[in-house]
């Protein structure tokens, strides 16, 4: 399924090394004039200290004319200039250890090897735009993520980290009781990004060792609604309150070492090689605006 | 929405205080000789110690003959016998702290007072039926929760905890990459759990500050698949490797204090009252079993 | 899949001989006071003349409090007082020409041989329901079928006919591009009910022999927007264009013949027999309820 | 909703005149050998005779290595090579009658009025790829539609008529009951269909005045589930039965007149024009592959 959405239908498509990555957007509400700009921004928001430095320009295919949307489907293309397929040719017939070459294998009995193929995180290109445009649209509302804290800083290792997102300006009452509650969405939206590892809203895993009457947000002497303090995390039932909701993503280190890795075979041997690709090290500050994304593109469907 | 799943289709329905909660399940497949058995031990475990005893007795309305499944959708009901709506009358303007009382007044302008309504946790009755039944179906996959660890235990207070799910002879392959990927999907599904505020997957949150030479899970010797840890939680690239999956849900304290409450009322006063339902300070004891519904929800839907 | 619907979900259960017959609806709006008396009245125009003269009693199970809807799902039962499984007993190894007893053996590999099971028009006794609630929200639009013609009227046999229904007050601009057509979605709608076997939308078969000049609706000269004929019933590239919206059903005679049959055992003979079931030789006139609730169940999703 | 299908589905982009038309295909099988030629054979079946010709020539964006598929979404894109937007300049502030100028203008506020925008039938490039596909995989089921009449021939006007559709080789027991029958699901595949205005299944509209005893479908004496007669369409209780399923579509005359044409203006005034852009007054010999390519991807999704 590489649909996300009911109302605002983002479908991506692409492989790190193949032509291009990119989407369709269906449910785009008609004339609005899109802030090309700010998606330009997102873009390099996420390719930020990235080893691969290629301009992500975005090619529109369908559904906008002279800026203005049709209503109809906003389909579009990134290419992917600086594919070095060569660069991957030793891992045709490996395993890395911690990546999805294994999986992607067991469950296609094919993949593309280069450079991760679907399973790659330049797939996040296509949801940057899109959530881009989700964020355009979902304003007076505001989505910021920030890093919250990282890793060890390594030579020659890897570094995850935590990042935390907060919603401002979300009115009360949007989320559905039951399965859809917002929490749940949120943790599905957010736990898609490549190397999510945890999700906690709130207090998140310290609620388990409060005390309940530590716990309940109490009511505001204002009686307007607003609570004293946001222990959950803004959602009540699964349905906003009207406080911030704020939430935190637990990212795991990049799995692709800078360093001598031991693969196994698919002729069942384990071998070391040294990968020649790009590193990207320090992953977790591209992160935060891909999960602004995630949150983003959950909201616009969590909002009827 | 208040259905759960694609190919195993759970719709819930039922209010705590109304005549009765049940479900729909469709896509169950044709010829199952259904093990009540398991059922009533599946749903003893869910109203462990709690304090509305009574019998979920389950009225099968269609989709059996004989105890065989035909393939059709299987409807039933429990009915709610102990119901006791006049011990709320008094919340029938108030808004309790840290319950969903506000936020469903809010989206609906209407909502079933009597002991939360469709919001109370007696909703879960449905899912621990249809996810016993999902449990037969995957055998032999094996889903076991337990309670990992719990707040303090004060007299006049509640508590949360936290409960480990892990699930055992899983198939490599299950899971979807991108935004159907296997943490995903469970992270929707058990924060979909009324009072559930954090998931995370093998090491989770621990994730975030270990070297990525230390978090990468290196190929077992024997070289055939299987890996030396487990970090990853037992999912690459959003599909299961063949390892246990394992995760864990954080619930906060049930939010119903056996205290003086401080509510606030719909003429935006603030009002204390004590509340006579009954109360269930360590609801943390009876979620196992809703989480490996849920799991087993989310497994039967992704396997394909 | 028992679910039509997206918005406004509805999902039916039920065997022709089981306990019940019901349905969840999910997404009705909060706050409706459910005309009940309206949903009776369409009952009994969806049993007028059967042979099983029984009353359609609904009991409420959940979502409605005194009348009114919670925003919850609305969960109804009608139970089968009148079932006699007896009548079927010769049936259980026989599959009767032009039933489902045959289609459903071979897809599920085994059915409920009492009196069509799930397949019996039984089952509309949901969508009527469901229909009849769905029409009260639509208003002021009005959804009006009626019997256009019927087959022969012969002792001893079963007759067909054609259904006419008329949708006014129709907003223009209902349905969408490409896939989800007005038209593709109401014949998906009615096509889905028992015994149906032809659509048609305005002038329908009858468009293929016009010349385009006489086919395409001219500009009213009010210039309103309204055209001088609606051969096209009311829509344009799949939008609702403020004409009424017209469409025909067709459907074929009942297959269950108050004749001496020929059956196929399931040990590969043909067998004669007498069904001793009650029989219903012109259903026609009691399909017209059963498209009105389509087309409102199809309209009340089409409209966002 | 530009999406198709649920395991094998379809999300289609793209303007008449904007840079292109495509789709993502996802959920299709990985390892299959795509038949390039097969693909550009029923391209050529769809232009066949139109005014446009222009190579209809498909760039693939992803999903595919080498000819063969990854299991990973598959994006296409077919430039519009030979559009010319100045021919429509005319029509900015007219709405043609019989067109979906009007219907996409109420219902979106704007709308692309070059060549009909997304309302043309240049929409269906993307799904005689996809259903091209779609029957490469189905196969050995063949999948044949044909004119069965058109209306008349005259100069300077246009003609509509009639497809039938037959499917070979379909196993017994595919297809849902209720709202799923594979009539159901046909009936809107193909009423998709741009100028598609009627459809039935097996003899359609004569059942309605044929007697019980003459519409039942007799069992062969071979007693091996096939039957002498196929009148209701090789679908019994919206399950195929294992005979040939047989259905028409009626499609109205191309409503883009080679005549001078009386237009509504946004000023609501009537003014007449003529229509300078290329037209396709016999577009009935072309709609026979697009109503295989529904058929197709209609089957390849019921087919579990």
């Amino acid at each position: 399924m590489n649909t996300y959405g009911s109302r605002f239908r983002v479908t991506t498509y692409g492989e790190s090394h193949g032509l291009a990555v990119g989407a369709i957007i269906d449910g785009c509400p008609a004339g609005l004039q899109i802030d090309m700009e700010a998606i330009r921004h997102d873009l390099s928001r996420r390719s930020y200290g990235a080893p691969r430095q290629e301009e992500d320009a975005v090619e529109w295919l369908s559904g906008i004319v002279d800026g203005v949307t049709l209503g109809t489907p906003l389909a579009f293309a990134v290419r992917n200039h600086n594919a070095k397929p060569g660069d991957y040719d030793a891992l045709r017939h490996l395993f890395r250890p911690g990546h999805a070459d294994y999986t992607y294998q067991t469950k296609y009995g094919i993949r593309d090897h280069r450079g991760g193929g679907r399973a790659s995180a330049r797939e996040t290109v296509a949801r940057v735009v899109a959530g881009s445009i989700a964020k355009q649209i979902l304003k007076p509302i505001e989505i910021n993520a920030c890093v919250l804290r990282t890793g060890p800083e390594l030579s020659n290792d890897t570094t995850g980290g935590v990042v935390e997102c907060s919603i401002e300006h979300l009115q009360a009452g949007v989320g559905d009781p039951v399965f859809g509650k917002l929490g749940a969405q949120l943790a599905a939206a957010v736990m898609s990004i490549p190397s999510a590892i945890g999700f906690e809203l709130g207090v998140g895993f310290d609620a388990a060792t409060m005390a309940g009457s530590e716990y309940v947000d109490q009511w505001d002497s204002s009686a307007d609604g607003t609570t004293v303090t946001n222990h959950c995390g803004g959602i009540q039932g699964g349905i906003s309150n009207g406080m911030p909701v704020v939430f935190r993503v637990a990212f795991h280190p990049v799995v692709t070492l800078p360093q001598p890795i031991d693969c196994l075979s698919d002729t069942h041997n384990i071998e070391t090689i040294v990968v020649n690709g790009r590193h990207d090290n320090r992953h977790i500050y591209r992160t935060p605006v891909i999960v602004e994304a995630m949150a983003a593109l959950c909201l616009i469907n969590a909002i009827s």
